[in-house]
């Protein structure tokens, strides 16, 4: 037996001991070995709190990561280099997941109920829009650290629930009060000294909202009133506008099954697809003049409306009756070319990066379905329990995703 | 000493052993540790036939990679997951990057001259553009095995140079004949059948193109004819249709001191602004009518005409001798707001996929300089052999890049 520099071991056995090592490693260190996240995701389980890490390339489940509190209602941002997905709980949970290691990496209980979130353009912060107590808090995205905290309080004192947060350039994140029908911008440049600019009166109860793709134009969608609240954020001080008043959800009010989710990206090159609230149509509106220019009828409301990349086809899930139904609408024709039934309670749809395929989370069958988006069948089925949200890493390379 | 089951060590030393392991594991996988390659790219090194894998968080070098031959011109483009860059050399060499291990992980020389390349929507396929012997040759992307082979040979039998290769949707490779006025589109679905679409009389000697984000629309310059080839791909039955025959290079036709390129995606919401050929201009053209709008004057001939992601600013250099410069255009004034110098010879500039930094390489006086896009101030500075070309990994996602 050979001694050298206190490290001692039969020199024949080295081999073994080497390898053994190397099983090691990967449990030491959560490396399996070295993969890259540019085809990674996960898929929210909403009834177990966990998510599943995918791949997209070999359509697999690669982990599950569990602990993540109430899921019900959930949205996921990424950091900057696509290993960490924030995940943003319905009980005020943010979680830190690593895609790699299939782990936890961080968790915070940062309010008592919350309804999404957004990531800086630099990576660094990552806010977090509130139910309860309402307003916005920002995290540090290394450390999840409390850096800022953002009441939404008006001018009457009263605090409000904050919706439709986003990121747009410059460091900045754009939300709406829900309660005091508001719009505000947070300059988080300096995060110690957010500096807000509000826009009051635009419109009642604003419930959710989008961005453009280029982090320009802010719509917020209003409960209680017509059209659409606009707001350009190269010229903040042209304040909110009120667009596509024709779109009177008001006049033949409908029992509304589900809110639509409207950061869902139904945008192409120079039109954007919006769920019309408690109708069976979605919307068609141009980009540049903010004006509505035709609906499409579809077979239920509509809950997310989502633009193939590519931008040539407008794929649409619906509320309850119909959530066991997904339509295509071709946006050439601007007619629906494709109903299909994935199963019971189609939640989500998120499309391959470059949008050759799309995934289908079918919550009431406990599976995720892929999908080619140009022969519309399907490829692949992975197992999932009551899957809800699917996120890729892609939209950590997106302003607003 | 103990002996279980073919092992033999003495177990108050295993725990140095596992370490010794550990730290050989680096070198025998190559996994320094689990790292995201969401915020990776590479810098060519021209003259060394090397490229640098850098970060653009940290904003460093983080591994060198050589042999990857003649790369006085070279681009790239990325695996789905982001972990492989394709690059494409000027002596018909491709070569396979991994960004992981900052190793080769494979390189064919394809063909005695080659342009650049492509890569599949499916990401399966990685497509190449030679000057000889011509033609297009695709690869398997985990093999580099060839799958096709596409002569660009006329009806004449005359064979051509081939240039402004794109990706687009469907499987579809779209590429231009310099020196027989064409454009191919070869519809890749089934490899060892390669379908193709040829355009003929398309203008005078096509010297590069761009497709538009969505892969909807290839246009191609125009060496020895006025204005630009355009091909609409949602609808290839209508054919090339010539644009901008006002904008004549050949009315007044000044040395040209570099080509410029095309592919470098000048591209906002519903602008397009592309470099003038042999002229201190930029050429400013709506995307509904295709036609122009105005130019911006600029210092020099431009070679890069780039758009920062959020569409608000337009970033270019230019051709000797005011290749030091780098001038930033304001989208909504059309006028250039800034005039930068980064150093000598500026020879490409890479956007960081939110668009808050830009990389840009200056090859004399091998740096590589990165810049926050809203403040203009250099924010930090890297060392590179004659650096060129810049590509991060976000172009994994992008159809078209």
């Amino acid at each position: 037996m050979k001694s050298v520099a206190g490290w001692s071991c039969s020199s024949r056995l080295r081999p073994a001991w080497v390898m053994v090592a190397c099983l090691c490693w990967p449990l030491l260190h959560g490396c399996a070995a070295p993969r890259g996240v540019g085809d990674m995701g996960v898929v929210i389980e909403r009834a177990t709190g966990s998510v599943e890490v995918v791949e997209t390339t070999g359509k697999t489940v690669l982990s599950r990561v569990e602990g993540l509190g109430d899921l019900s209602h959930a949205s996921v941002v990424y950091s900057r280099d696509g290993r960490f997905a924030f995940v943003f709980g319905r009980d005020g949970g943010l979680s830190k997941v690593d895609l790699l290691t299939g782990q936890l990496a961080g968790r915070v209980m940062q309010a008592g109920n919350s309804i999404g979130g957004a990531i800086s353009q630099d990576g660094r912060l990552v806010a977090v829009a509130n139910y309860q107590p309402g307003g916005v808090r920002v995290f540090d995205t290394e450390t999840l650290v409390q850096v800022a905290d953002i009441p939404a309080v008006d001018a009457q004192g009263r605090t409000s629930k904050v919706v439709g947060l986003e990121d747009s350039t410059g460091q900045r994140f754009v939300f709406s009060l829900f309660d005091s029908d508001e719009i505000w911008i947070a300059d988080l440049n300096d995060p110690a000294k957010p500096k807000i600019t509000q826009f009051t009166g635009i419109g009642s109860k604003p419930y959710d909202a989008l961005i453009s793709p280029d982090g320009r134009h802010y719509i917020a969608g209003l409960f209680g009133d017509d059209g659409f609240a606009l707001l350009d954020l190269w010229h903040p001080e042209a304040g909110v506008k009120r667009i596509l008043k024709d779109y009177g959800h008001g006049e033949k009010r409908t029992a509304v099954y589900k809110m639509p989710h409207l950061e869902g990206w139904g945008m192409t090159e120079d039109l954007v697809f919006l769920p019309a609230m408690g109708r069976h149509e979605v919307l068609i509106v141009d980009r540049a003049e903010w004006r509505e220019v035709g609906r499409v009828p579809v077979v239920g409301q509509p809950v997310f409306v989502m633009a193939r990349p590519d931008g040539r086809q407008i794929w649409v899930n619906f509320a309850h009756p119909e959530n066991g139904k997904v339509q295509v609408i071709d946006v050439p024709t601007r007619q629906v070319i494709r109903t299909l039934t994935p199963g019971p309670a189609v939640m989500h749809m998120e499309f391959t990066p470059r949008g050759e395929h799309v995934w289908l989370s079918v919550r009431d069958s406990d599976r995720v379905e892929v999908v080619d988006t140009h022969s519309f069948e399907r490829i692949a089925t992975l197992s999932a329990t009551k899957p809800s949200g699917i996120f890729f890493t892609f939209r950590a390379h997106k302003i607003g995703l």
